[in-house]
C-alpha cells in the first residue's frame, strides 16, 4: 500500500485519521492542503513527514512563475518555511526541507527545477524504504522465536511511507518465521497504536494484543514481554529520544523490569546538531485531543488540559538504537557519529 | 451529594457511567439489579462497593420470607454470595458482607433482622465517611503549600459513598488554605480520572489538569509532580497495594523520580489474610472497554485486547500508607498491623 504518491501532478495520500473503520484517499493540490494535512496527522510519523514535505516542494515549485532563479530560489524557501512550520519536533521534516532547497540551488536554470525536486523528493521515498528494510534485518537479530514485542504509537509502514522502523523490525522477524506477538499500547490522546498499528500488523497476519497505555507495566512486571521497540521523532547526538508522548514511560518501566528497550529510526532522524536531547522542541498540540476521543466529549466542559505531543527519553535507557547502517549501542554520542561516518 | 441512600425501601444511586454530561439516579429494587449496577460501575470504589453490599443486603432481608431463623440466615447467606461474585479484587465488599452476616446473626428473632441489618448498612456508610475524615487530615500533613499532586482514577467521595481517600486528602489539603494544583489522569480505559475526578475536582474549586496516563512520567521528569495519591481496591498484609490499572506505573514513574508516592485507604481495604499482593485476584473485564469508548469504536474489527482492571504495586515502591488510623510507613507488615491493634 502506497500511502503517499505522486499522481498527475499533486499529492495522493491516505487520510490516516479516518483509520481503521474507513479506507479514504486525498488529493492534494496546494501548500495549504498539505500543511492542513500535517497538523491534522492525515500522514504522521517522523519519515513520512519528511516525504511528504518532499513532496511538497516538488508540488510548490511548479506553482512559481519566474524566469529568474534568484526570485524562483526565494520563493522556494518561503514555501519550505510554511512547510517548516507545521511541527515543530520531528526532524526528519527540516532534513528533506533542506535536502529538497539544496536539490533546487544545484540545478543550472529554473526550468530544470521542477523536474528535478520530482525526482529528489522520489528519491527520498526510496531511500526511505531502502532504509526502512536494511534497518529491519539488523533489528531483526535482536528479535529471538517465542519474543512478545511491546510497541507505542506506530512506527510501521504509514510512519515511514516505506517498510516501517520498529514495525519493520518486526516484520521482518516475522518473515523470517521467527514465532512473535506484539503488545501494542493504544497511545493516547490519538490512538495510532489502536487505530493504526493494530491494523497493520493484522494485514501482515501478526498476531498482536491491543492494551492500553497504562497496562503496559503490569504485563512487564508479569514477564510477559521480552522487548519493548519504538519509533522516533528526533535523537540528539547522545541517543536521548524524543517521541510519541508516552514512550519515556515505556522506556522507564522496561528498564524497572530488565525488559531491553530498542528505538528503530533512520540516520534522518538523528540531530547532530543537539548535543542532548534538552533542546528538543516538544510540540504541544490542542487540550480537545485530550478531552474528547474521535468526536466524543469524555471531560466535564471547561476543565483544563496538557496535550505535549512528545516526551524525551534519556540514552541510559536505551539498549540500542537500530539504523539503517547498523545498531549503535551506548555510548551512543560514540557509536551513532560512527554510523554516520560508516560506508555501510 | 449523597452517591448512594436508602429511600422508600430502595437504593437510590448516581449513575456513575453517565457522569459527567449527565447526572441520573437510578433506583434499584432487587439484588439482582443491584449486581448489575455494581458490574457495570453505575457504582464503583472500594469503599463504595462495600456500602452498596451493605445496603444490597438490606434489601434482600426484605424479600425473604419465613419465620425461621436458620432458613432465613441460610437464604441471606445466598445473597451475599450473589453479591460477592459481582467483582473479585476490592476487598472492602467481602469485609462488608461478613459484617452484614454477623449483624444477621446477631438477631434474636427473624422479625428484627430487615431493621437491624439498615441500621447496620447506615452505620458502615456514617462510619466510612468518619474514618475518611479523619485519614483526610492525617494525609493533608504529607501535602505543602504550593504542591502540584498527581492522582490516578478515582478516590473521591464517589468512590466511598464518604469524603474520599485520595481525593479526601487532597480536599483537605486545599480546604486547610494550602495552594495546590491537582494532574489527573484520564485512567483508561473507563475514563474514571477524566470522567469523575475532573468532575469532582471542579465542584470543590480545585484547580485540575487533566492529562492522558502516558504523560505523567513526562510531567515528574519535568520536576512538575510533588507527589502522588491514589486509593486502593485491595492490600496485602505487606503493603503491596493492588489498585485500577496503571497505577504500578505510576508508582515506579514516581520512585524513578524521587517523588513521594502515597496510598490512601480505609483499614477495610487491607486483607490482613493475605500476606503479599501476589494472591490479589485480578479482575479481567471485556475487552470491548479497550477497543471502544463511550460507544465509538477506536480498533479495527476482530482485534484482540487485553483488559486487566488492576494491577498490584509492591510495598517498596510506597512510601506511606494513609489510614484512618495514621500514616503507616515501611515495613508494612509491621506499620500496618500495629494501625490494626491501635485504639485511635
Amino acid at each position: 500500500m502506497k500511502i503517499i504518491e505522486w499522481r498527475n501532478g499533486k499529492i495522493r495520500m491516505l487520510d490516516q485519521t479516518r483509520l481503521p473503520l474507513e479506507t479514504v484517499y486525498i488529493e492534494i493540490g496546494d501548500i495549504a492542503e498539505l500543511c492542513e494535512a500535517i497538523r491534522a496527522l492525515r500522514i504522521r510519523g517522523a519519515p513520512a513527514i519528511g516525504v511528504a514535505a518532499a513532496y511538497g516542494m516538488a508540488l510548490g515549485a511548479r506553482s512559481i512563475q519566474t524566469g529568474s532563479k534568484e526570485a524562483f530560489l526565494s520563493r522556494l524557501e518561503a514555501i519550505s518555511r510554511t512547510l517548516a512550520a507545521t511541527r515543530p519536533t520531528a526532524v526528519n521534516l527540516f532534513w528533506a526541507l533542506e535536502r529538497m532547497n539544496r536539490a533546487a540551488h544545484s540545478q543550472a536554470g529554473v526550468s530544470e527545477i521542477p523536474a528535478a525536486l520530482l525526482k529528489e523528493a522520489q528519491a527520498i521515498e526510496r531511500e526511505n524504504e531502502e532504509g526502512d528494510r536494511r534497518m529491519a534485518r539488523f533489528g531483526a537479530e535482536l528479535i529471538e522465536d517465542g519474543f512478545t514485542i511491546l510497541t507505542h504509537c506506530n512506527a510501521g509502514a504509514l510512519a515511514t511511507a516505506g517498510y516501517g522502523t520498529a514495525l519493520g523490525v518486526i516484520k521482518a522477524a516475522h518473515e523470517q518465521g521467527k514465532r512473535i506477538h506484539v503488545f501494542a499500547d493504544e497511545t493516547r490522546p490519538l490512538l495510532q497504536g489502536a487505530r493504526i498499528t493494530a491494523w497493520e500488523l493484522m494485514q501482515e497476519g501478526i498476531p498482536v494484543t491491543l492494551i492500553t497505555d497504562n497496562m503496559a507495566g503490569h504485563f512487564m512486571k508479569q514477564g510477559r514481554i521480552h522487548c519493548a521497540i519504538v519509533g522516533a521523532d528526533r535523537i540528539a547526538a547522545n541517543g536521548d529520544t524524543a517521541n510519541k508522548i508516552g514512550t519515556y514511560t515505556v522506556a522507564v518501566l522496561a528498564r524497572e523490569n530488565a525488559v531491553p528497550f530498542y528505538v528503530a529510526a533512520p540516520l534522518s532522524t538523528i540531530d547532530f546538531n543537539l548535543k542532548s536531547g534538552d533542546g528538543i522542541p516538544i510540540e504541544e498540540r490542542h487540550p480537545d485531543e485530550v478531552t474528547s476521543i474521535r468526536g466524543v466529549r469524555i471531560a466535564p466542559p471547561g476543565v483544563k488540559a496538557a496535550c505535549p505531543a512528545f516526551d524525551v527519553t534519556p540514552n541510559h535507557y536505551i539498549s540500542a538504537i537500530i539504523t539503517e547502517k547498523g545498531v549503535a549501542r551506548p555510548p551512543y554520542t560514540e557509536s551513532l557519529a560512527a554510523l554516520r561516518r560508516s560506508g555501510n
